[in-house]
Parts: C-alpha cells; sequence; structure tokens
C-alpha cells in the first residue's frame, strides 16, 4: 500500500505544471496524503513546486509544508509575503506554526506574527517561541481539551465538543482547577457512565504523568518511554497546564536524535542523507577530516621526536598504527557507553566508583589483549622483551584512552553541552595522538633508548 | 513528578521482605506504577525480587514481568513452573504474551501454551510467534476493534463494547467485509452521529494505511512516522486483517534499533549500558578490540614488508598512524551515511552514479586534504616532493576507502544481513589495514625504492 514516487509520476507532474494544466494538477493531488505530496515537491524543479503551493487548498499546502525538506520550505517561505505566511500559519496547530515561525529570520517572525488573524492563536504561537530549544515547552502543542473540576458532566461534555473541534486527536482530557492548574485527568468512558449532574471533582482520576516545561526533551521521551504516553501534559513550575506534547511528535524527536547521535558517532556534522548534493556531503565530513588530518600531523611530529629509537628498536614505528586504533576504539566504546548512558538516564552513582570501573574493565581487556600479542609475538619474529614492552605500553594507553572517553563526555554534559560531540572523530584524533605518545613514552623507559 | 529510586526506598522494600512484613509491602506497592516497580525489581536482590512477584496480584506481577530487564525476567521465569507462567500470560495481550514465552527454551514454550485457559488466546499466541523477527507480524497484537461492513450501526456499537474491553487502547475501529478482509477504517465521530439503522458500508473510510505481515519493521516505522500514526493494521498476503501495530511498541523499536546500530558504530557488541558489570562490558568490548589488535598486527607485517624504504623515506613511517586514520574515518562516514539511508530507504539510484559520486566525494576531499598537507608541509620540514607523494597516496586510499565503506553495507543488506555491521571497527579495521599497504605501493611506485 505504500506510496512510492516513480519517474511517471513525477514527469506528469511536470508536463501539467509545464502547460499550467490545473484541472489535472489538483484532481492528481486531490486524494493524495499531505507528506505524499510534500515527498513529490521535494523531488521537482523549485519553480514547478512552487507552482504547485499556490495551486493547492490553504489547508493542504499548510501541511504540505510542515513536511517538506527543511531546505525547501525555506526557499518557498522566502517567496511567500508576511500575509501569506500567516495565513498557511492560521491552519496549522500551535506547535507546527511555531516551528515555521522559528525557521524565519528574527525581522520576519514578528511580521508573520502580527497578521496572524487570529489573536490568540498568534499569542499562543508567540509563547511557543520562548522557549528553549529541546525543552518540553518547545515540542508542546497549546491544543488540547482541558475541563475545570468544579464544572458539571453536562457543562464538561459541551464545553469539551467545542474544544475537541480544535484538537485533531484528543488522547487525554485534563482537568484543572480555577487557577489553572492541573490535578488529573478524565477519561472519556468515565465521562460517559457518570450521572449528568455530577461534578468533574467526583469522577476524575487525581493520578496522571506531566513534565515541566523546562524538563530536557530526553526526560521527557524517556517517561513517555517507560509508561507507554500518547500524550503528556506540560505544567509551569506553579503547576498550572500549558500545553501537551504527543507521541508523534516525540517520535520524531527521538529519531532525529538518534540518527545526529550516530552521525556524530560516525564523523559527520549537519544532518545529511545519501542522496543529498555533494557539496552537503563534502560540508559534513570534511571538517572531520581535516581535524584527522591535523590530528595525524600531531603523531608525525610525535614521532619525529623519538626517531633516535629508530636505530635499535624500528619494530616501534611498526606498532603505531596498532597503538592508534587501540587508543581510539577503546575511546569510542566507553565514550558511547556514556553517551547513552546520559541520555537514558541510567548512569548513576558516584564518579569515583565509575574511575574504579572503567580502569578495571581496561585492566581486563589491556591484560588479554597483551596476553594474545605476547603469545603471537614470536611468529611474528618478536624478542619477548619487545613483547612486552609493547604490551604493557598497550595496557597503560587503553587504561588512559577509557578514563579520557568516560570523563570527556561527562564534563561536556555537566556544561551542558551535548556529550555526544565526544564521540567519533573527536575522541579517536586526540587518543591517537595520545596514545602514540604515551606509547613511546613507556617503550622508552623500558627499552632506555 | 518522575519517580525516582532512592536508596532509602531500596533498603525500606529490603526490611520489609527480611521480616516477610506482606502488609506494608503490598501498601508501599499498591498505587506504583508497574514500570516503576520493575524498576525497583531489577535494583534489589534476586530472591527479594521473587519474593514481592509472588506477593502482587497477577494482573500487576504480569505488568511489572514485561517491565523488567529481560535476564532478570529470565530468572524469575526459570523459578516459575509452566502454569503459573500461563496464568501470567492470560492477563497479557497477545503481543507481550508472546515476546514473554518467545523468550523461553522451545520445549518450555509449548508446555506454556498447553497451560494457558483461554483457548483461543492460546492459538493466537502461538501465531504471533511463527512470524519471524523484525517483521510486522512479530510485533503486532490480535487484539483490535473489528467491525464487519454489512453490521448496522446499532449492531456495530454492540459489538464494538464488547471487544472494546478487551483492548487498553482504542486508536481505529477497523473495518472488513464477510471474508475478514480490510475495507477500511470508522471514526468515533461518524458512527456517533449515524443513524441507528444505517449499515457500516455506508458510513466507513474506505481509505487506511496497511502493512503486510512480513514487512520489515523498518518500513513499518517508516510509515507510521510519515504518517503520524498513532496504530497501523497488519494484513496478510490476501488481505486478511491480522492484527495491529501500535505506536508504543514501535517507539520502543526505534529507541532500540537506534541504540544497536549506535552501539555497533562505537564497537560495542550486545547491548550495554553503563551500569552493567564489568563481565558484561568486557563481553561487548573485547571482541571488536581483538579484531582491532589483529588488523595493527596486519599492519605491522606490512610494514615489515616495506622495511627497505626505511633507509632513505623513514618519514614515510611516521605518516602510518595519519593514512590510517584517514582510511578509518573516511570508511566509516561513507558506510554511516548509507546504512542510515538503508533504513530510512532514501538510498536511490543505480549503483553506478552511486559510485561516482562518491569519487567525486572523495576527489574534493582527497585534494582539499592533500593541498593542506603540501601547504604544511615545510613547516614541518617535509621536502616538497614527499609531502607531494603523500598526498596522491592519501587521495587514493581516501578514494578505496569509500567506495569500500559505502559498498559493504549495500552489498550485506542486498544478502539479508544487517548492514550496520559494517561500520565501525570492522570498516575501520579493515580499511586500517588495506589504507597503509595502499599507501605504501603508491609511495613505492613514485619514489622508487
Amino acid at each position: 500500500m505504500s506510496f512510492e514516487i516513480t519517474k511517471e509520476l513525477l514527469q506528469t507532474v511536470s508536463s501539467h505544471v509545464e502547460v499550467s494544466n490545473d484541472v489535472a494538477l489538483s484532481s492528481l493531488f486531490q486524494d493524495m496524503h499531505h507528506a505524499d505530496i510534500a515527498e513529490v515537491l521535494d523531488e521537482i524543479s523549485f519553480d514547478e513546486a512552487v507552482y504547485i503551493i499556490k495551486l493547492l487548498d490553504s489547508q493542504t499546502t499548510s501541511e504540505v509544508l510542515m513536511d517538506l525538506d527543511v531546505d525547501i520550505r525555506e526557499k518557498i517561505l522566502r517567496n511567500l509575503s508576511a500575509k501569506e505566511i500567516a495565513d498557511e500559519v492560521l491552519e496549522l496547530d500551535t506547535d507546527d506554526a511555531a516551528d515555521i515561525i522559528g525557521e524565519l529570520p528574527e525581522e520576519r517572525q514578528e511580521a508573520v506574527i502580527s497578521q496572524i488573524e487570529d489573536e490568540e492563536h498568534a499569542k499562543e504561537i508567540e509563547e511557543l517561541l520562548t522557549y528553549e530549544d529541546y525543552t518540553a515547552g518547545s515540542l508542546m502543542a497549546k491544543e488540547l481539551v482541558k475541563v475545570n473540576e468544579n464544572w458539571t458532566v453536562t457543562k464538561c461534555v459541551r464545553e469539551m465538543r467545542v474544544q475537541a473541534e480544535e484538537v485533531t486527536r484528543v488522547h487525554s482530557i485534563y482537568v484543572v482547577n480555577d487557577q489553572g492548574k492541573l490535578k488529573g485527568r478524565l477519561s472519556l468512558k468515565d465521562l460517559l457512565v457518570a450521572p449528568a449532574r455530577a461534578h468533574i471533582a467526583d469522577v476524575y482520576i487525581p493520578k496522571v504523568d506531566f513534565v515541566k516545561v523546562n524538563d530536557d526533551l530526553d526526560e521527557v521521551s524517556n517517561i513517555m518511554r517507560k509508561y507507554d504516553l500518547e500524550a503528556i501534559p506540560v505544567v509551569d513550575e506553579n503547576d498550572i497546564l500549558l500545553g501537551r506534547i504527543t507521541i508523534d511528535d516525540m517520535v520524531d524527536v527521538i529519531k532525529e536524535e538518534a540518527d545526529k547521535d550516530y552521525q556524530l558517532a560516525a564523523g559527520l556534522m549537519d544532518d545529511v542523507e545519501a542522496d543529498d548534493t555533494i557539496f552537503e556531503l563534502t560540508k559534513a565530513r570534511l571538517p572531520w577530516l581535516i581535524l584527522g588530518l591535523f590530528g595525524g600531523l600531531g603523531s608525525v611530529l610525535i614521532m619525529e621526536g623519538f626517531e633516535s629509537a629508530m636505530n635499535n628498536y624500528k619494530e616501534l614505528f611498526f606498532f603505531t598504527p596498532l597503538i592508534a586504533a587501540m587508543a581510539g576504539n577503546v575511546g569510542v566504546q566507553s565514550s558511547a557507553i556514556i553517551v547513552q548512558g546520559l541520555a537514558n538516564d541510567t548512569v548513576k552513582g558516584s564518579l569515583f566508583n565509575r574511575l574504579l570501573k572503567e580502569i578495571g574493565l581496561s585492566l581486563i581487556n589491556g591484560v588479554v589483549l597483551g596476553v594474545i600479542l605476547i603469545a603471537v609475538g614470536p611468529l611474528m619474529g618478536l624478542q619477548s622483551q619487545f613483547s612486552l614492552t609493547i604490551s604493557i605500553s598497550m595496557l597503560c594507553v587503553i587504561i588512559v584512552a577509557s578514563l579520557v572517553g568516560t570523563f570527556v563526555p561527562i564534563v561536556l554534559d555537566r556544561r551542558g553541552i551535548d556529550p555526544a560531540i565526544a564521540t567519533g572523530p573527536f575522541i579517536t584524533t586526540s587518543n591517537d595522538i595520545f596514545g602514540i605518545f604515551l606509547f613511546f613514552v613507556i617503550a622508552k623507559a623500558i627499552l632506555v633508548f
């Protein structure tokens, strides 16, 4: 059943646009889901996309806009007047509207908001724009169904009908007091079986999961996943109900964050896809490679400093890629575990215990690897004293690399920096240089050259 | 509002268990969410956990079981009789029941299923166990609300009441024909405003998203995210409605897959967490490190083969970590983009075009890095001929590494192997060896040693 973009479809669209066959285009897009239309627009030329956007009705356009690739959306918005954008935004839920307006340059934001015809909608969007990135407030929508605990069931049903018209999916009915404080929730079932004159206060469920407006989205995601929630209300520091977050938006965040962390670990900046242009891909890849280049040049300088060892211990230089690889791998392993643990909130206990654990872990890994090396050494024609030296140096390098990999993300996290940047090339490169240096220092101390 | 496990709480639980204070324990856990109880049980001793499991009522126990860490659940299930497990399973939805039974050793599976008191439930669980891992069938539940297109609205409402009792959350009402084929869906709203004697065939929405039972979960996830679905029906090859997948289960899959890919990219086997034991962490980390060790020893052998170059071109050996790092980084970047593209279904176009693109991309990156190297070379005392040689070799290494990184995941994917294993240490290690070899071969051809 899944929608597939075919070459034929794209050609049909293009040829209809060329001859301005609006009737054919309208009937083609009429039954198409907005996400599918957005996919088509992502693939055709920009002028064609603009032509179609202007042809579609306002409700469809606004939903298509939300689903477009961010760079194409940006280009299209640049071609629309503030009034035109304001009209699109009017059709959207507050969270989507705030997302679109948030992408505009600051001076246009105000222009668009002032043109939104529904004053309350405009005010709600303005409120949403004030919340910091990656907090509950930045993801929530103002649309929700809320009832007062002092209402009767009859009044509640009447009010709910009005509210529900604006809410795409009613997950829960939230109960508030006169001050707007979140008190609990109401199930539709309970409402239907309750006597008409009963008060909400008598029938609502006082237990409700919620998050604070400044909570980190990682935390919101953990709570929603743990309790299998499809929506969660958001309150301010006085427990006033401000909005709600729905699972479909949370899924997008979870997926985006996972992709981003994965890309950072793999040495990619920006959010790139296989089908992006060579220029975009280069922009994502080259910075880390340049970092790696300078890291490699650092290793060259270190080895030049130990050049004198080349006369008697030239094999040491053959082992540098091995040492660098170990330092890099161990560092990435350690940092990846910590980065995931920080995101999933499973890093508990004191720093000192974590230090002991990492050292213990590195000792085990290092000793096993050292024993393998000593066992394999004779087959490669290495003297046992030499194998032992390399094993000891390697052990030290592994311990230090794992400590760096563990503590850099923790320090970054405590300073409010995304610890994920500490994975991938950053940790690999610094561990490469540091590992090679340590390796020669220790080898020099043992072999005395 | 978030639940926090405190030392005090764990101590209270332990001391209550010690003196068998069942009353205190019951009241402590009474209002606790099953996911929170599971968290507590994950932290206390196994015997204490079993004690509490046996104390809780059957409905709670079964839900707590689902939320436990898989290894603790396994241990607890080993301590329960087939009958006891069957009774727990009876309380669970079919998908959760199948998950639990699927974890048991094969001979126990049958024993448990034969003891389930509800025959239909048992049959449905058996059906779910037949679907392959990571297909729509493996994640779906049999519980759903379905109505026949030939029913009247009145009959429909009556039947729905019965069905809805077994379904935790009704997302959609699915409409089938007499043969059980999925025809469409029904909104509660439409049902409420339809005349009582109308037939469902006149009021249902014939457009409905669905997936096939053998569809890959990546595909299901892409469809649910694209169309913001909270549930999707699953049909067999004849469009017979078999079950449905809900977003909360899909979220868990998305998160698990993302974590797994991330861990593979970071060189971790198994699903480990920061707070796992040193033994578990070693099991996850050591295999890749051993691979890296042998990769490094491979590089040693290659360099021994080019030892004669040491007299005149000893600097070549200083550059091996740089070359290895470049080959590794480029390979991981390329493979990560492809692995993500395969999962998100954005890898389109012919292999040949992809080949050209990767070569173009590598040329740009390689030339930029080469120019930087040539510019920096004199500062490091390198002769220009030597800098040029290294730049050319590095360029070739980058091109080959990016091709390996691109095509290994594609080949694995076409053979039905998870391409994510091609990221991380696997690609790094092979590219390290291959890169160093290529580097020396090209340098030898240019410098003639």
